[in-house]
């Protein structure tokens, strides 16, 4: 399966014969409280009229088994049948867990991701990865499964407050960092602003596509798309036990990306004078993440149950320079701390 | 990933090498009460000496959600990475749950399956079909993912009572009904006896896997290995809810296959001679469920929920002869209670 990925202003309406399809017998769109207010009226018009609303509560916090049971008890309570489709109508946190349940649910039937933030548009909802979290580790319990469809259209991103583009635009910024450093040192001089933001999306779409095809099931190649998150997830998980400290995963991500770039520095790959022109451009961007000398220990030993792993070893994602990454760069604990710490003095 | 099938007394050591593979980081061993004490001891010695035991507690009330949190746990707490490898030694209920456990656990590691059972030897362990029961309704949370290896090992029969070998023989029968009218004449009158296993295990393991390689998905010829399960599933999770009155997968099979061959005439497909073969053969090991008038209802209901079905449309596999099944036979709810009305006479 083949996943069609629709983006623009007309995505929905382009999208309008497949999720009216008469092959499906049911169709469920999922939501959150807040894609039901503010993006369920938007897709509403292009759905078969019988369909059915099932919502999950928002937040990483609940990207969890006890949710899926919820959807799953829902999903057999409307009598689902392996001809129905699923909607996921959401950011990441809803698309991975949608596209979860809907690749278990009687062993797998159809669904279709509508993306409503601009992380979700350009990174989560691409690309067949499905899962949850579990004992704290992000994205732990989950199935490689692709949509039938992604439907991507900016009129969402409307709905999002600066904090979430600029949690989307981390992901953005990584695609450049491992494969385009033309529009890296393009768009580093202009930042956050954009008229129109699908071309944008289209590119970033596009350079994970390409990835994703040549190694769906991530064996080699599709591991330089975890640039920035080897450290980035464990900075994530870290904060996600703390009450009202809880980052967005962009966010997370951006402190990932200076860590690991620092690290490239130091074992010869990328140049000093490249690391700078990455500082400036994400410090023109994001926030300073305050890391308290007592995580630094607890967030590197989050960074063992990375995925990428191999036993004890940390595999991570290094740049060789902006625009070319190489993948399974062992790492050590110690360089892990070394690196939040760098982090910590900037 | 195809899967490889070593079948004899000696398959355990033909496959050593294969689970002593240094290229697996950790080796973990998912047994459950029983298995632990009479099969593990036969297996200990062909695996690597520093592999992991995980225990589950055995049963079909088991096969839940609840059980694959411990073991996601277990595995968590083992630090197992993608590069470490879950051998399954058990029943049909222990590799259908460890088969799912590994294929989701950090998108999927490899798993090796040890059927125990004359049930999950003929059946549940060989197909890449893995799943858990969930509000009551068999295998309804699932995926599809083959084992890297299944080990058939007659030896393991030795531990099991005669009720277990009768309901492993089911499917055996059903192997014969829908793809083998000759082996069906010649052991009817055989029955249950027979020295050795291995040349009827291997018979039966022939005839599902070339069915599965044709159709792994189940998107059309793979449903006929489904004959006796639409009515067969109905009944067994109709007495699962009942303590004390659990029957076996097999035991339930049986119910349904008869049931199913009746509709067969019914429908003008199979003869009403066959019909008669069928039902001595069957009645010439199996014990008659005993089906209350307040069941009837409610055991069709539950053919409702089946995987295959099409919406309201119960979708059946029949048989046109002996050794010849149609599947995506439309039947109804009236057709399965008179079904199961005939059982009940008979």
């Amino acid at each position: 399966m083949t996943e069609e990925i629709f983006i623009g202003k007309d995505a929905l309406t382009q999208a309008q014969s497949l999720l009216a399809n008469k092959a499906y017998k049911t169709v469920v769109v999922l939501v959150d409280e807040n894609t039901f207010v503010h993006c369920y009226p938007l897709l509403k018009s292009h759905l078969p009229e019988s369909h059915h609303v099932v919502q999950i509560p928002s937040g990483e916090e609940n990207k969890t088994l006890a949710t899926c049971e919820h959807v799953w008890r829902e999903l057999t309570n409307l009598h689902l049948d392996r001809w129905s489709l699923v909607v996921n109508l959401g950011g990441g946190v809803l698309t991975d867990l949608g596209g979860f349940c809907a690749s278990l649910y009687k062993r797998g039937i159809r669904f279709v991701n509508v993306p409503t933030t601009l992380l979700a548009q350009v990174d989560a909802s691409v690309g067949g990865k499905t899962g949850i979290d579990f004992m704290g580790f992000k994205n732990h319990l989950g199935v490689f499964r692709e949509p039938v469809a992604v439907l991507v259209n900016p009129d969402f991103l409307h709905t999002l407050d600066l904090r979430q583009i600029k949690s989307g635009y981390a992901e953005i910024i990584k695609h450049w960092l491992i494969a385009d450093a033309e529009m890296f040192k393009a768009q580093r001089y202009i930042g956050l602003f954009t008229e129109d933001w699908t071309p944008l999306i289209e590119h970033s779409i596009k350079i994970k596509s390409r990835i994703v095809t040549a190694d769906p099931l991530e064996n080699d190649l599709r591991k330089v798309l975890n640039f920035g998150h080897t450290i980035g997830h464990a900075v994530e998980s870290y904060f996600l036990e703390k009450p009202g400290q809880m980052l967005l995963h962009g966010e997370a991500i951006a402190v990932g990306m200076l860590c690991e770039a620092w690290l490239s520095v130091q074992k010869g790959l990328l140049s000093p004078e490249e690391l700078d022109q990455i500082e400036t451009f994400l410090h023109s961007i994001y926030e300073k993440v305050p890391l308290q000398e007592s995580g630094l220990a607890a967030i590197s030993q989050l960074c063992l149950h990375d995925k990428k792993n191999s036993g004890a070893t940390i595999n991570c994602t290094l740049l060789e320079r902006i625009g070319m990454a190489v993948y399974d760069q062992p790492i050590t604990l110690q360089e892990v701390q070394s690196a939040l710490r760098y982090y910590q003095l900037l």
